[in-house]
């Protein structure tokens, strides 16, 4: 346990993690001052030399942060600020999503995995209802390394993308839906529960967080 | 509000629900002694001309009361004892079951349907995760005046179903499953959260509520 | 698994779906640009003779939506734009409704059912705290070919309407309430729960899923 | 604060309650042995002049506590064994049950009822399902003073007594049914969200409950 | 079920209810217009002869209502307006609350209780963290026909008054509090939960629901 | 980080927790068997001067155990079995309890904290629907330097003690009850939610957790 | 129970509190108006000696309140107001919080803390996914008395340093995060379910909850 | 969609999935009998080359298909029935465990990865109370191509695993613990909401899903 930390006094930037998982530390916007946020990029950037994110940052606190540290590359539709982009691994990960209103988690799905170095195809608007959309596309399926899989309401899509490939799917409930959806809960438990064997799932809505599942298996290859 | 009941003390038995939906009164045997499902029996026997079934009846039980009530069919896989069943009507109804765990609760919706006057056809273990064993039976799905769709765990198959054919669909969540399945509420969120269009839905394990569905569909036509 | 799809980029229009369920696809409006929808409608009225419907859409965007595409009607108690309206069909569907708070969910109910071909009655405020009301209407009620029975609280309006007729009766939960009706919650597991044989249930507050599973259910005659 | 108790070391007998609130402590059963109860039973006896009921008591532990104080009236229906029952008052309490399920809690709610002295009428199984049952009845609930009404599934049958009569209605949620109506939440839920007005609701299965919150009405005439 | 009800078409005015329950029905005024509360409410006027009652009112409309149907009094506090409030009946309630943030639940029961002809005395903030100031007031309590016993966070209040007097105690949770009170779940299922005998309760925050059950007790005395 | 533990294949014995909590690591018994207890108690007897404890034993297994591993007691209604029990110190615990049924985690709280040296007395069955006894001890209360406070059903006893003494109190929810208590959640949640300033809770039915707690206590005097 | 109470209408305030608990009854701002406040401070001002505190109260009203109760200092990051604050005791308090999203419950917790007279540290951002950030800060673990721990999402820094410390751990669950956090609700589960021993937990988000719980620790000494 | 499955029947035994996934279907032993078992395991072994497995099989039904079906290996600790497993690959899997009670689960995942041919190391009860035992094990965590990280009670070790190495982190929540730990779904939402970046998460108690999930990571290497 020698690496180390710097203490910002609202934030200790955990300068020692690229060491540690192959990537900097991430920091995460929502409840950060842009000051705050100017410190910690700092900081990561002066203490590594991967890539530095924020996520879910709103346009006009990027407008001020990337306006004081130079090099950032705001992406509305991700919410993400990313300097030194990495450059890309040949690790190939398909996002595919459900639903045109799972955009906003797909867009950040693909944009995080893109700046940390992975290779990312996007299928959108392939739900179950028509599955016929789907099975067009097995080829491209075939050929990824990882698939994150996003869909809200009944969140029945990865079941049937991990029954059609091999590779690791990750699945993302997102809170699309009303009523029953219960804002992502009802997604979330039943990627937990699915018949396909070997999914995984991460948080509600976090595209971020099946980026870096994907990152976490490409620096394995 | 003319129509009557026999008020047999421990229960009144709704003599007059055959001619007011076409069926009579069906008994629930949980929680009744097999003395008074005989007298309930013999009530509704004698008061209707249709079909009398007692639902999740044991066999123990079943055979006290098939003894004091001639004329009664046991059918242990679908728990289900019936008299004067009813004969068939050209209503088609294909159950179709996502794994080999549900079949208890397909059982029960054959069966009760079958007595009830109902065609029917049964699919078994077509679960999503294979999804070419449901798209190599789309012909019989077509075929269909009405589909009764029952999975467990993430409750997938009813969205799929649900877009292939454009009859009612009626999804039956069971409770097969373990974790994040919580006993059968997550399929049956995620069955009210289809983004399949007017999938219609029933308590969790219902088979007999499903047939009876079926049933109300079938009357109309 | 021959029929085919129009990829939009942010959508993938299914317009296969007449030719499998009778109906055209319907575009949920939330979460999508006017461009969008304007963009899924005109794909789907080139590719389909039905009906082409948008729920769920607040007025301003409807107002942009149909200037763009002309022959849309907007229906502003439904939140209904629609195309194409289908010539109506010899089903009657009949829309109970318990309270005056349940309105908006009984007009889109209602007004899809009749864009889609539905011959629709509505009854609305005969909740069961004044079971006459609903009583005085037996009549009508004995002339559905299909039941919509919209209820929020308790949700104890569809167990006595399935109890009075043998035709098929889709309950609707609303959000209806507050504290312990949990959002519309209660009313949806109440209706799952209901001591009536075969009611079948859709998502809260969806009248729009309900009127689809009447047109199911017509279809098939 | 001038009333007592007799410490009896594993339990206090609260031997002012009498006087504070017309009635004596009663004892339940579960999780105390036969030698305890006889020990409160025997305190109780004492310090009060009233009736001493213990609830829920196995027909086993009931004869051995029967056999040491003498006196004792055991009830297996209602699981209850009560001394010194208290004479009539003129306070009639109608008890409802919905189905034959319920009837345990309902034979509870009846015969506390009895033993602290109140007047009781049952009517059983008239849930909502075959609505004409309860309303044959109407002129026995017109005579009540506070109607207990027993239901689980859906707990519908709460909201139609409530709209018709003008007397105190007390809910008693049960743990009938399977699937959605989670153990008698559901019903519990429904009845809290009630549209009639002024219906007041007691934990499910609760027949003791409601019959001591009858006896706090009738002390109050 | 000879009584009536007039059709408004957007509401069917139960004017048959001051008949079987010896008070009009009441308005809930959330989800309808002015101009729909002015039409139920002349109704009611016209056809019943005791008070009527809109609840949830907010000042705006209820300036709007109060000016087009002539008599009525409206209460901020209670968010509540009256016309031909009842004269007052020999029956107390003590509406006792917990803490300050119960004010406007508190305020609301009071002020239905007095508007439909029952005798109020109001107890404020004298929640269990200082037993003492409840402990103050036994006799106010002693003289109460009913309590009305509003709290949130944990509930307590009830159980200890429910220790303290025979009379009905009508427990009403308030959504006062954050994190784990659930807005209110938590003090209902504590409430329900309550080891005092004999509690009632009713839903979240409904100082209506409780004024109105203390009613249906002073109707039969 | 340089103390150790005892590698023992099964179980990595946590030797250094004495040294780092100034308490061994204590063993919980359900899901080991006797072998495993018997082999984590030597490693802890050897590398540990202070008591050795493990909880929620079976009388059985205890048996087995106290056999092979000299100088243990076993307490059947704490089901502790404790070796080397620590002289007591100079802090007073008084563990109250709401009703005989929350006697077992009573015991437990008590055995553990009499073993791990705390001085223990025990007020049993002072549930606030008899206020009274509970305010019969106030002297007792005062005389406290933390008070283990248990309680099932609403969970309202913590609350009342809060607002008593100024010395901590320990809120321990037990999973006594039915229904609405939903296991000892509606109690969790209403001590969570107190409006007692400061009340520290512990999981449902931990008698353990609430003895460490005021271990924790005691250590830092 | 002879200590008093000062009525003010709309509130009972509980001027008895300091001498029964040993710091006068704290005021939550939430729900009151600045006058009412006013009236509360001005009366517990003058029954009491120590510290008077407001908490969660917005700015502009703790300007207006500052204006009219004179030597009041207002804490934004906190929204605390204090009049007198206590002089501080040897009792070493650390505050440690996992992110810096963390932060404001935080402030609450050091400010609250500080102003009733506890000595405090803070240790910021030192959650588990960087512990080595944790593991640098031993030394000032090691010196608390108690320790203040709060965590948002898993929640599971309390778990790590309570096995690292044999003093108090106060665990408090914050409302940061999204989707399976259920607004701290897991965080709170999880502290409560630790495998640390001997930990306590406090309502979500309640910095003061978690610093009058170290309060009453203090007292003992 | 051109691949096979055969049909038995009470199953359709998916033939094409070794080709499709590279691994077997695996049979789910629960609700099915021995004889369909046998069935199903000899299709399997007919149709594909790769290894076949029976998970959560008691030890007497897998001795009755052990003895039907030859070369089949039972590992009682795993509940696992295996025939042909496959050889071994470069992928090193670590699984890792919280405590003693998560052996069966821990057991279950090494188990099946060893069948499917994936290179297994265990490290167990390293649980975060006494972090010291797992910081003794980087080295062996550096060496993994992926970590299965098993944890019951609050589910915290896995955000300390994952703030260590950079490889994928599968997350397994159990039942371990009782109350608040709600058979396990309190660790599954807290590794959802965990602070670790890129974690994924399975169903709870599934070692088997996880064994798959690091299968899928191992075939894209």
């Amino acid at each position: 346990m020698t690496d180390g930390f710097e203490d910002l006094g609202y934030a200790r930037a955990d300068t020692g993690r690229e060491r540690r998982l192959g990537l900097p530390e991430v920091v995460y916007g929502p409840g950060k001052t842009a000051e705050q946020i100017i410190g910690v990029v700092g900081a990561l950037l002066a203490a590594n030399e991967g890539p530095v994110l924020v996520t879910r940052l709103e346009e006009a606190t990027a407008a001020v942060v990337a306006a004081a540290v130079p090099g950032g590359e705001y992406d509305p539709a991700a919410r993400l600020l990313v300097w030194r982009p990495a450059s890309p691994r040949a690790f190939r990960v398909v996002v595919v999503s459900a639903g045109t209103s799972d955009a906003p988690v797909a867009a950040e799905a693909a944009a995080v995995a893109r700046a940390i170095g992975l290779d990312v195809i996007e299928l959108r608007d392939v739900g179950v209802a028509g599955i016929h959309r789907l099975l067009g596309e097995v080829e491209v399926l075939a050929g990824a390394d990882a698939v994150i899989c996003i869909a809200g309401m009944e969140g029945a899509l990865p079941s049937v993308v991990g029954g059609l490939v091999g590779c690791p799917v990750i699945a993302v409930p997102t809170s699309v839906g009303y009523g029953a959806t219960l804002e992502g809960v009802t997604p979330l438990l039943a990627m937990l529960s699915s018949c396909a064997p070997g999914l995984v799932v991460v948080n509600i809505d976090s595209g971020f967080g099946a980026a870096v599942a994907a990152h976490r298996m490409a620096v394995r290859r």
